[in-house]
């Protein structure tokens, strides 16, 4: 017999179908047993009664087990309907219920509250619960709108390599490969280099690109395996002309988002984000101008804007701007990546930016250096060696002309799009200095 | 004033417009310039009247500089007019060139043929001409309606982790991370198990991931870091359920290709496939059968496609069944991934396929094992030790339906598509045995 999804059964009121899923709920009555069972698209009560067939399988089911169901719809007693639920008012009637895959005892109830920890490690049993589904599920939703925005723009997609010759930026530390012939590769700490010689040739581009970085963080937003959604942009006349498709990018995402999972911001008890036109957008002076006065405390670092910093300006942006998004721009260029341009009217401030997310960076990005000679005046000032950036210097060389980019980190995006506490929640695999997978042993 | 893309040009005759892009041609006829610009959309002919105030820059720029130009259009002289060529009727008359980076003295032209090292080692300048954005245009369009494909068919999206914490399928040559506290980490071979533990909570699932291998292949058809198309399914009947899928998806990805790309293929001189409904399958014997039949040769391994005998019945299907692709089914069980799995009827042979595509596998899969004790009995067969699975496991433990799926590499579906000699010119960045961007050194 052909599946039917359970989100389709209510069309089959009467008939005989086959579902297949997994067992959610199963109270055994004696006589009769109560099942419910889940699929990709939904939950249906089924009863099988005492002269079903299926009865010993019932009885020997367990929680978790995927199956097979046969069975015939009913219409519920009108006592029993569940008004505003899937299949609320119907029930399948089991006389057929085949055992795919058994599911071993379950360690713990699905809906005990766990620590983070212990979510962790059982992961992929956790992911039969509706809160985890949900959260990757609106991810996926993410990426989709995120290259759907830019494809609609003409940027071309490409894959960055992961494996690079060498610690070029020298800032974050790399992690160290074993090549062949003993030679040292690293992890990307960024697909920088790859998306300008990319805008070199096709004006605009973008990469969904996985990315390394081995600092010893062990904070709530911080990863070793990142996620980063990353455009670039040739031809532009200045840092704004990227903020500006940014923003737009930003909007289409949270209003598809928004349309298509209305239900999740519900479970979670989020709000779908505010995202105006345009976002608000301060220097880092303004910003911690307002903060100092709004906030009533002195800045530690003029300089540079600390986790507070950005949790207060934000808020400020919610209440004042009605915005959950925020610009920050005029870093100090000794601040910011080496490829960062430096307008000379705004010197020493940087063309950089940072869009800030209820209280979290989740975007970086400038428009970058293109001249060629200085580039390398840049380099060494930074006390890198341009002959090391032969293969990247081929941009500036042969005629990249003026561009910006950005990156967004998909999991801190998704994290504070539900408000989750902990960067891991919403990165389904997390690795970071103590885990991949379980906890690293020695 | 703002930028007109070239490929609109025609839209604006007797305007005056503010186009940019690269100088394609310059040809100095001492009194006057003539200049070909390039944008993403195509290319428009200059022309530098002596009179211009553009004529000193005309003179001084080189070409692939980025420039942006002032002029206006004029419909050319009737005998100048190139028909069917984008602007082949219209020409801009120079009045204003701003050089926005001055490209260097190439070291070669870009129209030479080039042996592929010399190519790989420029690739950066390469990618300025329009055999290379070909390639690339044409991978994006794949990668794009691949996705699109599944996503239409319900498979959720994931990203799967680079990091693994072992060397797990003990296959092939992992590449090892020096990760944390001098503890070691690996590259993933194959995003294979968390495909399976996503498939127990979303039935459906794809990624698109990067995937590393170590071996010392110093062949056109392999590579150090590659992307993988990956998909998996739950609640399947047979591998067949995954190999109907896969068709409908390469069916899918070949007509967006062939209809959006026809120009590409006419450059490269190169048939869009022939993709029927459904292709042709045969068994690993069967195919062998064929190719002793028909090639009049000896197999030299009966359990196993030699490259030699993939070509022949590729060969073999194009001829006969007017196919660019087959499947190849029934190889022994004990030639496939630990994973793959064994109907009781079908053993010593597994319910694993590959997909040939032009005299090249690139996609392989199979049913996979869900059962928990047979998993358990077919590690210690092969030598693996369960308890270091704990965390793939837990998808057997807890009710993983029967699944399958595959991995389409990208690269070798790419180099087919435009038949290219070797793997390389296909993959944006190439990383092997010798290479990363350039060559390495020690």
């Amino acid at each position: 017999m052909e599946r039917v999804l359970i989100s389709d059964l209510g069309k089959h009121i009467g008939e005989q179908v086959s579902i297949s899923g997994w067992i959610s709920v199963r109270r055994d009555q004696g006589k009769m047993v109560f099942l419910d069972v889940r699929d990709r698209t939904g939950t249906v009560q089924g009863i099988v009664l005492p002269q079903s067939s299926a009865i010993d399988a019932a009885k020997e089911v367990t929680i978790e087990s995927a199956v097979t169901v046969v069975g015939t719809i009913h219409t519920r007693p009108a006592k029993n309907i569940i008004a505003g639920k899937l299949n609320g008012d119907i029930e399948l009637i089991v006389e057929n219920l085949t055992i795919l895959n058994k599911a071993h005892t379950l360690p713990f109830d699905l809906d005990a509250e766990l620590n983070l920890d212990t979510l962790l490690d059982n992961r992929p049993l956790m992911l039969h619960t509706e809160a985890q589904q949900d959260i990757f599920r609106l991810q996926a939703t993410i990426v989709q709108a995120y290259r759907a925005a830019l494809i609609a723009r003409e940027f071309t997609e490409f894959q960055a390599p992961a494996l690079v010759g060498g610690d070029a930026e020298g800032g974050a530390a790399a992690f160290k490969v074993q090549y062949y012939y003993d030679t040292t590769a690293f992890l990307a700490t960024s697909p920088q280099f790859y998306k300008e010689l990319m805008v070199n040739a096709f004006e605009r581009v973008f990469t969904i690109a996985k990315i390394f970085r081995g600092e010893k963080h062990a904070t709530p937003r911080h990863l070793s395996e990142l996620t980063q959604m990353d455009f670039e942009m040739g031809f532009i006349n200045d840092f704004r002309d990227v903020t500006r498709v940014l923003e737009e990018v930003i909007r289409e995402v949270v209003k598809t988002v928004g349309e298509k999972h209305a239900d999740i911001f519900e479970r979670f008890g989020v709000e779908v984000p505010q995202a105006p036109d345009p976002f608000p957008m301060l220097s880092l002076t303004e910003a911690q101008e307002i903060i100092r006065q709004q906030f009533n405390r002195e800045i530690e670092d003029v300089h540079d804007m600390s986790p507070e910093d950005e949790r207060q300006i934000c808020e400020w942006a919610k209440r004042e701007k009605g915005s959950d998004f925020i610009f920050i721009t005029g870093y100090p260029t000794k601040k910011r990546a080496f490829y960062t341009y430096e307008h000379i009217d705004q010197a020493p401030f940087s063309s950089g930016f940072d869009l800030l997310f209820r209280g979290l960076e989740i975007n970086s990005g400038s428009q970058r250096m293109h001249d060629y000679e200085t580039m390398i005046a840049r380099m060494r000032e930074r006390g890198l060696d341009p002959e090391k950036f032969g293969f990247y210097l081929q941009a500036h060389r042969y005629g990249i002309p003026p561009h910006g980019g950005c990156s967004t980190g998909l999991e801190r995006f998704t994290m504070k799009m539900l408000n989750l506490k902990n960067i891991r929640e919403a990165t389904i695999f997390p690795r970071d200095m103590n885990r991949i997978d379980v906890k690293i042993s020695e």
